[in-house]
């Protein structure tokens, strides 16, 4: 549309690995997810996809990378409709779907995307606190459009230490990425630290005081 | 905002009039499921115009073209609400709404949209996967948003063969569009392809196959 | 992203103010929401910043101004995360929450938001007609994605005279904001009529005309 901004449109090689691993790891959990609630084969396809690139979505239009970059370049869909089929051929193979694995893929996605919405943001220039905000939106968005179909209050709602561990995460990369380079390992630092405290938390049951109670 | 690229908003009088048929096709749909769901007068007309005007709006501010037509052009909006009043008026004098009324209005929408959004997305240079995709989404788009406001499973993914049909039409459109002109034959060829298998799917109750079952 | 085009993004201040009230008002109602909801405390802060930033955010990506506002300048978020925290500080205080108090906040964000996005989109060039619609979106916005969040059908379609109330203190603004300056005293007639008329309606329990009833 407009002449693209080169220095706010980075492609950054680092960057959209990470994108691009993290609509795997989504679109397999939520395709998992629609096989759970009993969907079609495109239901379940569909449902993958929108887990996957929801969220990524979401942080593009809203920080002005437009057209978003899963949009913009077909291999994050293609990306997605891929990890569909595979979990379609996973459910075929395995009888149950184990908890855990659904819980493993959707803390590494949230982790990833957590990180890498954040550096996206600042690259966008947004301020500190925005950043953090944006990854966390990053990392929960995609999730939560997928239980908006499917009719469920979003996790990020219901779930004690979701958004959290996100926000800890991203806050980790605010506060250090462009202090000590290089960059991919304070990603992988503050991707640690996300999938550390989601995963502690479910472990051991971690909850988050009710107001009222 | 910016300056306006001219090549890249093309007031294509063809795309112009099947967006502004299919927005009211899918309006009169919406307020009659409004209707359905015993929404009170502006419910009704406020869900009609959601369900036109939605899909066309996530289709443009995905591919970039912001503010959407529906939003810089107020005869989409006008359309939707004449809409909505004709579906009151329909609902006094008529006792019962049939279903195939609803169900083919739908798949009339959906066809109309799918095409329409398909040729768009193309003049905004996506690729032709990509463009197959918005088309998809410009179809499917308004209805799920009226599913999720009324508080249920979006039809695109309970529903067999719906976002499948709207895939077929605009597939249809991108291998032909830019190889066969005119573009307005090859249109009418997607968006027949689309209401058909719908239309096929719906009276013959074909299912695509539920993984795990 | 691009070269700011300054007639278009005005840093009017009376704007700005409303804006940030409204945040903070529908902040403080929607995490009493999600206390009355039975969330946790992140999941109460983050509802009051969705109720409250989403109506102008979305407004924000219809008509261009992006990145939106509340995303660009991280007062509105910080607002309405204090306004979540002083929501649940209330509740430790008071047993119960008045339903007057969670309407009358609810009411006066609604009509803070119809003007300022009413007036928004003037400056947007929108037509009055358009501008009084985005009005009412950016005053329903944030409460549909707050109800859709809980899952639950919007107010706007379920409640009497809610979208109709700020869409009479939208088309007051259109009428009159450049007809007879200052601009402030036509937005604060455009509130009063809005609360005025939605307060009055749920008072007096008015309603509207279901079809087919």
């Amino acid at each position: 549309m407009d002449q693209p901004a080169p220095v706010l449109r980075p492609r950054d090689r680092l960057l959209g690995a990470v994108d691009l691993v993290a609509t795997m790891v989504f679109a397999l959990e939520g395709a998992l997810a629609g096989i759970v609630a009993g969907l079609d084969v495109l239901g379940v396809v569909v449902l993958g996809a929108v887990t996957a690139t929801g969220g990524g979505i979401i942080r593009d239009l809203l920080i002005g990378d437009i057209p978003p970059a899963s949009i913009r370049r077909p291999r994050y869909v293609a990306s997605a409709v891929a990890a569909g089929v595979v979990a379609i051929a996973l459910q075929a193979l395995v009888d149950d779907i184990p908890s855990w694995l659904l819980t493993g893929l959707d803390a590494a996605g949230l982790s990833l995307f957590a990180v890498a919405g954040t550096v996206k943001a600042l690259d966008f220039e947004l301020s500190a606190g925005m950043a953090a905000v944006m990854g966390t939106i990053t990392g929960v968005g995609g999730g939560s459009l997928r239980d908006v179909l499917l009719g469920r209050v979003p996790a990020v709602l219901r779930v004690d230490v979701y958004a959290t561990a996100a926000l800890l995460g991203a806050t980790v990369v605010v506060l250090t990425v462009r202090r000590w380079p290089p960059r991919w390992l304070m990603m992988t630092i503050g991707a640690a630290v996300c999938f550390t405290v989601r995963i502690a938390a479910v472990a051991a049951d971690w909850d988050l005081p009710v107001p009222g109670d």
